[in-house]
C-alpha cells in the first residue's frame, strides 16, 4: 500500500455516524464494536452528526414553537424559507444557477413531472430514447408517460444496447442511433451513472448530439450527484432529477431536486401548479391566479418535509466543508483506483474482455463490468460474479456481511462497491477485497 | 364553566408537548414558562413525544445499520415497508379498508396524480364542479389540469359561492348546481372542511348527487382527516386526498396520504407509475414490466421518507390510543361548542344575521361565520372582525399572541381557532375568549 498517500487512510469528513460491525452482522469479526467496511453510499448515504444535529433542531422547534415557525424561526431557518441554504449547496454541486435548481418531491415523481412538461411527442417526433435495462423506476415511468400520450411503448421507446459480449454502451452507438433517428426522438433520457454498470455516460457529448437533433435532453442523476462534477448549464442539459439519499447522505427517502434550464425560465410554466410554487411574497395572501416563482422553483407544488429538508442541509453543509466536487471527486478517484487495483490482483478476478470472449466460466470467479477510464466511472464499481446464473453472487454477498463488508447485491450476478470519498479509507477498500478473496476460498 | 363537565380540563392525551408562552412571544404572560393557548391544530398540530420518540428511533438505525435497515430492522420495522403499520391506522380514520389508503407524497402532488387519473373530460362532460375560494393550491390545481386538456378554465371550472351575504354553501345551492348541469360535469371536488369558513360539507349527500349524475367525486380532506369522521367507502367517494401535517400532527410538510375506492382497483392502474407502486414480492428483481399493488398503494412512485413516515405513526399510534375518531369528535364537539359558547357571551360578538343584513360596522367587532350545526362543522371556528377590511384582525391577532394564543390568520379579515381534542382544554377555550375581550378592550 506504499504507493498510496497517505491521507487515504484518514476519511475526508469524520462527520459521520458508521454503522458497527456487530450492528450489521459480521459474525466473523472480532472487533464487534468497530467500524463495519460500508461501501454502500451509492445505495444510502450514511447519517452526519450534522445532519442528525439540524433535525433534532427541527424537531425542538417544532415543539417549541408550533405553527409559529414557519415565519418566526429562532435558529432563522423560517420553514416557508427552509430550502433557501440548500438551494444554491445544490446548484453549486450540479453546475447550475440558484434559480436552475430546486429541492422537492421524489425522484421518480419529479421525473414525471418533468417529463409532463418536456415530454411533448408529435407525430413526426415522439419517440423516447434511453438506455436499456434503466432503473425499473425509470422504464415504468417512460413506459406510462408514452402509454399516456396513446403511444405504443414498445414502438416509442428506444433502447440503446451493449454490443453483443459487452456490459457498457459505447458512446458511438449512442450518438450514431441520435444522428440516425434524431428526428423522430421527442426526449433523450439517461442515467448520469448507470445504476447497475456504474458507467458514467459522456453526458456532455450526449446533450450536445440530442440538442443538434432538436430532442429535449433530460438526465436521471441519482447515482451521479454528489459523484462525479456535472456541469449541467454549460453542457446546455434541459433538465435533470435526482434523489439525495444516496452520495447526498440526506436518509431513507429523502427529499429530492430537479434542474430546470434556465433556457426554459420564460416559456416553460409549471404544467401542474401548486401554492409552493406561487411566488412566495404574495403566496399566504392567497390569491386565485397562480404567479410562479421564476425558473425550478416554480414547479413546487407542496410545502416541502421540513425534517427531510433539515437532514439534507446537514449532509449538504459537510459536503461544502470539505471542499465540494473537486475534493471529493479528487479523493474519489483515488480510493476507486485502488480498490479496483486491490481486486485485479485476486486470483478469482477474470479479466472483462477474457468473460466477453467465452462463455465458459466453470470455476467461482469474478470480473468488473464498470469502464476502466476515470471518465466514464464515478465511485462505484461493478462486479459480476461467475459463473453467471450460478448463484455465486449471493454467497459471496452472505460472505461480505459476515466480514463486516457492506456493498449492495443486485440480481442477479452484481455486487456493487463504492468507496464514498466523505467517509470511506483505503483501509475500507483493502480490507474488502481481503474478505472477498476469504468469501471465495470457503465456496 | 359548571356546565361543563370537568374532565375537559385534563387533555385526551398528554403525550404532546406545548409551546410555552415565552416561545411564542407572549410578552404580557408573567407565566413565561407555562403551556401557551395553542388553538392551531387545523394548521399544523403539535409534535407528540411518540413521534419524536420514533424519529429519534429511524435516525439511531440510520446511523448504526446504514441500507441494511431497509431489510433487516432491528425494531422490526424494515424501510421497504415502513408505510405498513401506517395503513390500517389511515384506513380507520377516512372509514376505507386498507387496500384504499396509501401513505405517500404531498398533498397538492397527491391532487394532482388523482386528476391525472381520475379527470377525463370529454367533449360532453368536462367540467370541475367545486368550491368559491377553494384553497389555492387546489385552485391552482384544478386551473393548470383544465388547461393541461386544452380546456378554458373559466368556462371549465364551475365555483358554487355563498349566496349574497352568506359566507357559507347551502347544501341545496351544490344539489342544484349538480342537479341542472350533473350531465356536463366531470369531476366534483371540494374540501371536506373548508379552510376558511370551517365548513363541513355534508359530503355523503354531495357524493351521492354526484355519482347519481354519473361524475367522478373527489375530495381534499386537508382539514376533515382527524377531525371529523369520515367513511369514504360507505359514501362510494371515488378518490380523496389529505395531508397530516394539522390535526394528524405530522410535522410540517409531512408525508400525505390518498384514498381510492375499491370499486376503482380493477380498471384504473396507476397512470403514471414508479417502482414503489410495484408489488413488493418482485420489486427488487428489477422487472422491466410494472406489476402494480392492487388498489391505491400501486400509485406510490417513489419510495417514501422513513423520518416522515416515522413522526406521521407515532401520532397516529397516539390517536389511536385516545380512542380513534368516536373519542375525538365526541371531545372535539364539547370543546368547539365550549369555545363557541364563550365567545357569543363577548360584547364584542355579532351575530351573524345582523352582518348578514347590513353593512354598517363602524364599530370594531367579530361575528363567527362557521356554521353552528354540528354536522357542519369540525373542531375550527372562523372568527370575521368587523369593520371588514379595517384592519382590525391583524391588531387582535397580535394582540392575542402577546396574551399566548395562537390562532392562526387568514388575510383579510379572519381569525381560525380550533380546540384540538387531542391536547386542548376548556381552560384553552376561555381563556382565548377572555383574551380576545380584553384585545377588543384596547384597540
Ligand atoms: C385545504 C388545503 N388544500 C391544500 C393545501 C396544500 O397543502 P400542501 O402544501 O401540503 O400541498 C392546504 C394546506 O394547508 C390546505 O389547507
Ligand atoms: C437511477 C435511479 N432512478 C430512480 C430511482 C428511484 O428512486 P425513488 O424511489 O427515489 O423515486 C432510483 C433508486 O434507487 C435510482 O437508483
Amino acid at each position: 500500500m506504499s504507493q498510496y498517500p497517505p491521507e487515504l487512510n484518514v476519511p475526508l469528513s469524520n462527520q459521520f455516524i458508521i454503522p458497527k460491525n456487530s450492528d450489521i452482522g459480521a459474525t466473523l469479526r472480532e472487533d464487534k464494536e468497530s467500524s463495519c467496511t460500508y461501501l454502500c453510499g451509492n445505495s444510502l448515504g450514511l447519517l452526519s452528526e450534522r445532519s442528525k444535529g439540524l433535525v433534532l433542531e427541527e424537531l425542538r422547534i417544532w415543539g417549541s414553537h408550533g405553527v409559529v415557525g414557519h415565519f418566526s424561526h429562532p435558529l432563522d431557518r423560517p420553514w416557508t424559507k427552509c430550502c433557501d441554504e440548500v438551494h444554491p449547496l445544490l446548484a453549486e454541486l450540479v453546475g447550475a444557477n440558484e434559480k436552475e435548481v430546486v429541492c422537492m418531491g421524489t425522484l421518480t415523481n419529479n421525473l414525471h413531472l418533468m417529463m409532463d412538461s418536456f415530454y411533448k411527442p408529435t407525430p413526426e417526433r415522439y419517440k423516447v430514447l434511453c438506455e436499456a435495462k434503466a432503473f425499473p423506476s425509470d422504464q415504468y415511468a417512460f413506459t406510462s408517460q408514452a402509454a399516456a400520450h396513446g403511444l405504443d411503448p414498445e414502438t416509442t421507446i428506444i433502447q440503446v444496447s451493449p454490443r453483443e459480449g459487452e456490459y457498457t454502451l459505447r458512446e458511438e452507438d449512442i450518438l450514431e442511433i441520435l444522428d440516425k433517428e434524431g428526428p423522430t426522438i421527442a426526449l433523450v433520457i439517461f442515467s448520469g451513472i448507470q445504476y447497475y454498470t456504474g458507467q458514467w455516460f459522456p453526458m456532455k457529448s450526449i446533450t450536445k448530439k440530442a440538442k443538434e437533433q432538436g430532442c429535449v435532453c433530460g438526465w436521471d442523476l441519482a447515482h451521479a450527484v454528489g459523484n462525479v462534477p456535472l456541469e449541467l448549464h454549460d453542457w446546455d442539459v434541459d433538465f435533470a432529477v435526482w434523489c439525495t439519499y444516496k452520495y447526498l447522505n440526506s436518509g431513507p427517502g429523502g427529499i429530492a431536486g430537479l434542474f430546470v434550464h434556465e433556457n426554459w425560465h420564460k416559456t416553460e410554466r409549471p404544467k401542474f401548479a401548486g401554492w409552493w410554487g406561487h411566488e412566495l411574497a404574495t403566496r399566504f395572501e392567497m390569491p386565485s391566479k397562480f404567479s410562479p416563482i421564476p425558473g425550478a422553483q416554480g414547479f413546487q407544488q407542496s410545502n416541502p418535509c421540513v425534517l427531510a429538508v433539515a437532514s439534507l442541509l446537514g449532509s449538504l453543509q459537510v459536503v461544502k466543508e470539505a471542499g465540494m466536487m473537486p475534493a471529493l471527486r479528487g479523493r474519489s478517484l483515488q480510493l476507486t483506483t485502488a480498490l479496483e487495483s486491490f481486486l485485479v490482483k485476486s486470483k478469482y478476478f477474470v479479466p472483462l474482455d477474457r468473460v466477453s470472449n467465452s462463455t465458459d466460466f466453470a470455476k467461482p470467479g469474478f470480473t468488473i463490468i464498470t469502464p476502466t477510464k476515470h471518465s466514464a466511472r464515478g465511485a462505484q464499481l461493478s462486479l459480476l460474479f461467475l459463473p453467471t446464473g450460478s448463484g455465486v453472487m449471493r454467497k459471496i454477498f452472505d460472505a461480505l456481511v459476515k466480514e463486516g463488508v457492506i456493498g449492495d447485491e443486485r440480481e442477479p450476478d452484481v455486487i456493487r462497491l463504492a468507496p464514498t470519498p466523505l467517509y470511506n479509507t483505503l483501509k475500507d477498500c483493502e480490507h474488502a477485497a481481503e474478505s472477498l478473496e476469504r468469501a471465495f476460498s470457503t465456496l
